[in-house]
C-alpha cells in the first residue's frame, strides 16, 4: 500500500523550487499537514535549517509545514509517527551515508511500505530503487553500502541528459555511464528527464510529466517511454 | 624518486588514442621497452584483451610494447619486475575495486615510490591522489575503501569542465561538486582540463600541456595557475 513521488528534479529551470509539482502535491499529501523533512543530502553543504526553510516556504503554498528530521531528538520515532515524509535531493553519498550512520534505512522503508506518503527529489529519488549505483553524484564520502530503499525494482538515474552530439568533451555521456552500468548490475535504469517524475501506488508504477523517460534494460537497446506509460511490469 | 605523467584524458578531441601525449610519452618511457598495463578500468565494459590492444597500437608508434596486467599469473610479481607502468581510463570504480581485489595498491604504490616511471589517464589518474572522491564516474560497483595511492598529497578531478553558462540543466555543475567535496574533506583538488597533465618528478609537481588547472583549496576561492606552475607546496 505504498504512495510514492519520484521525481527527478526539485526545481525545474525558470521556476521556484517545488513550483511545477505543487499542485500534484497538495493532493499527494492531501491527508497530511505536517511533513516530516529529510536535509541529510544537503545541497551545496547548506545548513539542515537552511534547507529545511527552502522546503517550508514551497510547502506553505499548499498549506503544509515541514519539519527537519534533524530537530526530533529520536528520528526513528520521528519517521514512524510521520504523516508524510519528503526526501530532499543533494549529494546522494552524504544522503545515504548519514541515513546508515542513524539507522533509519529500515524504518524508512517500513513506513513507506506500510503508506506513508513520499516524496523524493533527485538524491531522495535516487534512494528509493535497488542502489544508489546509478547516482551522478560526486562520492564525496564513503557510505556503508550503496544499497537503497529498494521501493522499486529498479534503478533511478534522476537528471537524465541526452548526449549533446555538438560536444568536443571526452568525458562519457550519461548514456554509456549506464551501459557500464549493466555490464555488473542487471536491474533496469530508469532515466528521468528534468519535469518527469514516476508516480507509485501499491506496485503501480507510472511516468508522469511532460517528457518522455529512457529506459535501460539489462542485454537490450534504450527506449523511451511516454507519459502516462505504466511501468509496473518493468523488473 | 618517483616519475609520473598524470593526464587528465587518454585522448584529446579530433585526435588519436594517447596521440597528443605521444611525444612527451616516448621521453618518459625512455629506458623502457615493455610497459605493464592495467586495464581494469575497462571503458565502455570493453575486455581486457581488447582495451590493451588498443594501448599496444598507440605505444607501438614509439617503439614500445605494452603487456596487459591481466596476463600475468602473479600480478603482483608483475608490478614488482615492470620496467614500466600505465594504467588507463574507464570507471575509477571497477578500476580500483579490482586492484583492492587484487592486493595491488601496495604493491602499485611501493613500484611507483622506487622509481617505476608511471603513465595515468582519467580514472588512472584518479587513483594516484589521496582518495578517487573527486572522480566523476558513477559508482557502479562498491569498493572496499575510496582509499587511493596516495603518490600525490591532493586529489585530481580530471576531465574538468567549465560551467556552461547557456545550459537550463538543474544538475550541479563540475565546481558545485568539487565545493561540495570540502565540505567534508580538505586536501586540495586539481581540475586538469583535456589535453592537460601533471608531470611529477620526486616531490616536484608541475602543470603540463596547453590550458590553465583550477585549483580548489579548502576554505578558498578556487582559482587557476597556468602551464608549468610548480605545485609542489599544495598540499
Amino acid at each position: 500500500m505504498q504512495h510514492l513521488i519520484i521525481a527527478s528534479t526539485s526545481t525545474v529551470h525558470g521556476s521556484g523550487y517545488l513550483e511545477y509539482i505543487l499542485e500534484e502535491l497538495s493532493n499527494h499529501f492531501k491527508n497530511a499537514k505536517t511533513i516530516v523533512f529529510i536535509p541529510y543530502a544537503r545541497p551545496g553543504g547548506i545548513s539542515h535549517n537552511a534547507y529545511t526553510e527552502i522546503v517550508n516556504t514551497a510547502f506553505s503554498k499548499i498549506g503544509k509545514t515541514a519539519v527537519g528530521l534533524h530537530t526530533f531528538k529520536n528520528p526513528e520515532e520521528a519517521i514512524k509517527n510521520a504523516e508524510a515524509i519528503f526526501t530532499g535531493g543533494g549529494n546522494t553519498f552524504v544522503l545515504i551515508n548519514q541515513l546508515y550512520k542513524n539507522n533509519l534505512l529500515e524504518p524508512l522503508r517500513n513506513a513507506i511500505k506500510s503508506g506513508t506518503p513520499y516524496l523524493g527529489t533527485s538524491a531522495g529519488s535516487n534512494i528509493c530503487g535497488l542502489t544508489i549505483k546509478t547516482t551522478n553524484d560526486m562520492p564525496i564520502v564513503y557510505p556503508p553500502s550503496f544499497n537503497a530503499l529498494a521501493l522499486v525494482p529498479f534503478n533511478i538515474n534522476p537528471h537524465y541528459l541526452d548526449p549533446d552530439k555538438n560536444s568536443t568533451h571526452m568525458g562519457e555521456t550519461r548514456e554509456t555511464r549506464i551501459k557500464e552500468f549493466h555490464f555488473y548490475n542487471t536491474q533496469p535504469v530508469i532515466g528521468l528527464r528534468e519535469g518527469s517524475w514516476l508516480e507509485v501506488k501499491n506496485n503501480n508504477v507510472i511516468l508522469k510529466g511532460p517528457h518522455t523517460a529512457r529506459i535501460f534494460e539489462h542485454g537490450k537497446p534504450p527506449y523511451e517511454i511516454n507519459p502516462e506509460t505504466n511501468l509496473t511490469h518493468l523488473n
